[in-house]
């Protein structure tokens, strides 16, 4: 079958089971003209995969394959694609549609669109009732937006991660100025940091890693010196980090913690003028950015692969919940799996 | 004495009666080189007066004068003063000296100056034991770069809220890029927002005022439409204000109220990927700014005046707990109480 209607991946049915996999087919959404079916090479593994099959995130529609850091081939492009072509390979990340009409679809802020916000797993495509699945899977049907080319010069299986955790780095370093003569701070050298370290470096950026909870030290010798800080542990205290930060710098959120939120009080904030901010993933237009970037300064995630499967999911989705990746797992091998 | 060594004003003793002023004489700090002497005409009334005397911010040095929003006429300048002429209508706000020679101080952040900070009532002067002292007095003494000429244009007892008021309002506004094309919102009528909506009107920006709880129906008329907000208001539901903003907007708040804080989640910031941010007064140079805008286009506080003595403060500071001004009280009279 060279069109495929059904993908075949590996589902989680609840929280309580979420760490077992069970590989069963499903059906893709219609083909549009826009649209373009990817055969899966390999998929990065997210933390947001296991925030979601783990009801960390609340209620999800199950049985849901993750998954959203996903390269492969492009196998079959609908009649009006321009910006991908047939054989190609390419790349998608954790959003899959949005209006495209809107003020913010037409001004790079298409991650986010008040109209239509698609994740690439678990958003039901409007009146056909199908819940969309994830890169732990054969294929993938996703619109030509949402799919990105990947340049010759990363490797699938290291690139992988680039699509979520990288891109969610790179945005907002870029939203915030990150350059030449500005100082960033990372919290925190997981799979966001790691790339947040390499990209901000890449952009020219003076680069400070601090650990989950900064010493005093180190927090006494930068003040006033930060610009922009990334953070996203959570449970340590804010004030501190805020005190790190230059006038008027910003603190950007990556990523959404499973907690209740912090309190933040005016008092915090006015000492040094300092912005709090969130930042959800990144436009087209970043990611062809930062994947030329990447492409041009020899980046690549630090990566550790392991064979998909219920074996291999399992054992990702457990080790990341102990903090025990360095700094990302790969999930690869799909021919093995699905032929 | 035509150089006072000393002043003569209103104090308060203790939070417990923070309703009785006290007619006293207290030192001046030693008169240095860029010191203007100025005896004072009229002062504005600000809710940090009453914060201050009541206790809501914590332990202060008493007894202690209060008023930062002085109009007054320089009657003595040091040998070094060149910003200022002696016989010139000035005003003195909230601050009255910094470092100047740090990076925040040479870069119009003096407000934010993290080596020192003098605030005009309620600091000591460093080796000198010497509590500055407000306006609800003959005279201050300050150093020029504190000290700004009145354009002829603004009448005395209209202006002296905006030495503090207005400016808090006008910085967060000019550096946050209210203007023509962008939409500025302020939360509540009071004595800041009052001047906020006249300084976002004034610098071109669609203007929209928020009653300190925004009825449902506004919240959705302008949803994704709000560039900045400048708040004031405890009490509210941020969240929901927050979705008011457009992508990457700013909830900029203004002034300190007396709060544990608000509870922040990452998620309440994602979705429109929401800067939230505090400011601290404004630069000299906002301040001129400020007061050449208000001399051009003709603007003025909406001021009640009140006799100032132990009677008058005390109706102020019980009217304003109570919120019954519209918008500003400035104290007047000087000249039948100190002579």
């Amino acid at each position: 079958m060279p069109y495929p209607e059904e993908a075949e991946g590996f589902q989680v049915d609840s929280p309580e089971t979420h760490t077992n996999f069970n590989k069963r087919f499903f059906k893709l959404k219609p083909f549009g003209d826009y649209d373009v079916d990817i055969k899966i090479e390999a998929c990065g593994v997210c933390g947001s995969d296991l925030h979601t099959i783990s009801g960390g995130w609340g209620a999800q529609k199950f049985p849901l394959c993750v998954g959203h850091e996903i390269i492969g081939r492009a196998i079959r492009v609908g009649p009006k694609v321009t910006l991908i072509q047939e054989g190609q390979r390419v790349g998608v990340g954790a959003q899959s549609y949005s209006c495209g009409e809107c003020k913010q679809c037409k001004n790079d802020n298409e991650t986010y669109c008040p109209v239509l916000m698609m994740d690439t797993y678990g958003s039901e495509w409007p009146q056909t009732g199908i819940v969309s699945q994830g890169g732990y899977s054969s294929h993938v049907r996703t619109h030509e937006h949402w799919v990105f080319p990947i340049p010759e010069q990363l490797e699938t299986n290291l690139v992988a991660p680039m699509l979520c955790a990288g891109l969610t780095a790179y945005s907002p370093l870029v939203r915030n100025g990150a350059g030449p003569g500005k100082k960033v701070g990372i919290v925190g050298l997981g799979g966001i940091g790691h790339f947040g370290i390499m990209f901000a470096k890449a952009l020219g950026a003076e680069t400070w890693l601090f650990p989950g909870l900064a010493p005093r030290r180190w927090m006494h010798e930068s003040w006033e010196r930060m610009d922009t800080l990334l953070r996203r542990r959570k449970g340590f205290d804010l004030a501190k980090y805020l005190s790190l930060m230059d006038v008027h710098g910003r603190w950007i959120s990556v990523g959404l913690p499973e907690e209740e939120g912090q309190v933040i009080k005016a008092q915090n904030l006015i000492a040094n003028g300092v912005l709090i901010g969130a930042s959800h993933l990144g436009s087209r237009r970043e990611m062809l950015e930062m994947l030329k970037l990447a492409a041009d300064k020899g980046l690549r995630g630090w990566v550790e692969e392991l064979q998909i499967g219920e074996e291999g999911l399992k054992e990702a989705m457990v080790r990341m919940k102990k903090g025990d990746v360095h700094y990302r797992f790969t999930m690869t091998g799909y021919d093995k799996v699905f032929g």
